[in-house]
């Protein structure tokens, strides 16, 4: 599927929000590293997030401008055309060369995934200026989406479900849960995923472990199966989670799955403007332990999904972060028995004005594979 | 090609070493987050990076242990046996269970790729404490091989010139770029590696670009080009340039090219232990400028290697730092004329108790391919 770049308006529509965020934040400006940031103020991406500084510096007194190896700066400004760059050669000091940007005494955000090697440099270099993590000074930055991303995540939740429909419909029993892996990202190609970042398929007593990927177990009839897959379309991502089963189920099978689809089910209908990320994640914490499997949901409700699958906002306690229209995040509790099984459901979900909106859109029935 | 993991007891003595170190360098620890040093002292690879902390410390006056994340405590603890892990579940401060392990006062070495978010949540946490990059507080650690660290490299190096080999004999004119390199990263993984991590193939004008990868430029009769490929065996790296030519060489390719080569021969001859690591760079430089090409002459002349094929030491004007055997690091001088055509060769070298060895070892002459 051929990638849809933003223009150069767009990203200065980005860098100027960053910079009107910081101001008001009280910080000097923003300091962004190669990764997720770097992508989304400017879809450049280095071959490889090295040593080798490489920092776009967004402050509110001039142009945006971004420091570059030497070697890498053809590629950068191939990338990025309309850029102010500065670069520096292997043997001179890169940290001495973006202080120069800098005011001595500012505060800056620092990209989260910014090389502690690098936020050293600069904290040897400027002693006296302050430093704070891009999430916890701007949270709001990449986790509020505009109108077209907000598309792009429709269309890769779209090709998920997709991907979904047709997954169902192959054979389970008797099979690795690798192959079925292999399945499902072919399938997620195949339907306009640009990569694919993960392919869970946890049957059995593997479903049990939320972590689990996939190994060579063979899947057998009887089984509960947790597929949890996800990647990148157009450069935004997708995540979704649906639990099978492999022939009937048990009925205690079917009465956990019921309840995490109503604590999946009751979270997102508490999705509107104004309420707390935490909020979402108590309500459908509330749901699991009033059903007595309070301990078997072991990990939030929800993560924030953007240019990368797991960003800011999280939905989880002590996340008082306000909900607003734009967010667009998972809703993905669940319920693990250990040595037994495991359920999860899992959507895409993006705040409106008046509540909430799934991008995920297929059905939560327990569904019977082969 | 089977890995072949490290025994616990090589993994222990490693840490053994750090915390050594780092107590001769005054420190009171060392900070190891997932990675490069992560996989150095443990083997552990997390499924994926992210903003949850995982983090090794390792400390004179306690056992070395881990913090995780609940979630992937099962993967941690499947992958290293033999160690003491304390978890953390969402929507706890990991930073608060990390700050009890150390001396508020204290000052640690922190994994160079360590996200600036989690040094920031320590530094909030400990503001008394002192934290300096690994690379910079200790940068003889990973740098300086054991003999079976050097035997990987060496089987890595082989592997490479193997492909080389074999490479030289396909058909270079007529082809794309993207073709040859395909072909190349297929003759890395027959001959073994199971991770291919750069195919360059830099034909004509794009070889005096040092840092492009490789396009859709068709190889014409008459072409300079550069191949530069590298990736991992048995969780060890291969990095090796060779340049050659499509049918017969004009006079000033062939001078350009015997620049490189003496500049590589001499930068090799003076490798012996105790000479600054700067010493190397500045012979391969001098070479090359008195030849009268400088200033085409535009990046560092080598970085170390192992578990990464980019680590310390790096071989640069200004590392003071000196050769000690058993240090493995590229030497990889090049001569890049804009618009026209680059020249660049490339080996592994080790540091022996009197002088290098070369890890790569097929032929420095220009060979001519079809």
């Amino acid at each position: 599927m051929t990638e849809h770049p933003f223009a150069t308006k767009d990203f200065a529509r980005r860098m100027e929000r960053a910079v009107a965020q910081a101001t008001e934040a009280g910080l000097a400006g923003v300091l962004v590293t190669p990764g997720p940031d770097l992508v989304y103020f400017t879809g450049y991406r280095p071959t490889a997030i090295t040593e080798r500084v490489t920092m776009l510096v967004l402050t509110a007194d001039r142009e945006p401008a971004m420091i570059v190896p030497m070697l890498e700066r053809p590629d950068a400004e191939r990338s990025v055309a309309a850029l102010s760059m500065t670069d520096w050669a292997d043997g001179t000091d890169p940290y001495a060369v973006t202080a120069r940007l800098l005011d001595p005494r500012g505060r800056y955000a620092v990209s989260d995934s910014a090389w502690a090697m690098h936020l050293l440099g600069l904290q040897r270099e400027l002693p006296e200026a302050g430093y704070v993590s891009m999430t916890t000074a701007l949270p709001m930055l990449r986790a509020v989406k505009d109108a077209e991303e907000v598309a792009r995540l429709a269309a890769a939740g779209a090709a998920a479900d997709a991907a979904y429909e047709r997954i169902i419909g192959v054979r389970f029993a008797g099979r690795r849960e690798r192959e079925i892996g292999a399945d499902l990202a072919g399938l997620l190609r195949e339907h306009g995923h640009s990569q694919v970042d993960f392919t869970i398929v946890g049957s059995g007593p593997n479903g049990a472990n939320p972590h689990h990927e996939m190994d060579e177990r063979l899947v057998r009839d009887g089984d509960m199966v947790v597929l949890d897959f996800g990647g990148l379309l157009d450069g935004y991502g997708s995540d979704t989670t649906r639990t099978v089963h492999v022939g009937e189920p048990l009925p205690e099978e079917r009465e956990v799955f019921e309840i995490v689809r109503e604590a999946q089910q009751t979270a997102f209908e508490a999705v509107r403007p104004g309420v707390p990320c935490q909020e979402i994640d108590r309500v459908a914490r509330r749901v699991i332990r009033e059903a007595g499997h309070g301990e078997h949901f072991i990990h939030r409700t929800g993560h924030g999904i953007g240019v990368t699958t797991h960003e800011p906002p999280y939905l989880v306690e002590g996340e008082t972060l306000p909900l607003v229209p734009g967010m667009c995040f998972s809703i993905e509790p669940g319920i693990y028995l250990p040595g037994r099984f495991g359920v999860r459901i899992e959507d895409i979900v993006t705040v409106t004005a008046d509540g909430g909106r799934r991008l995920n859109n297929t059905s939560h029935d327990l569904h019977i594979v082969a």
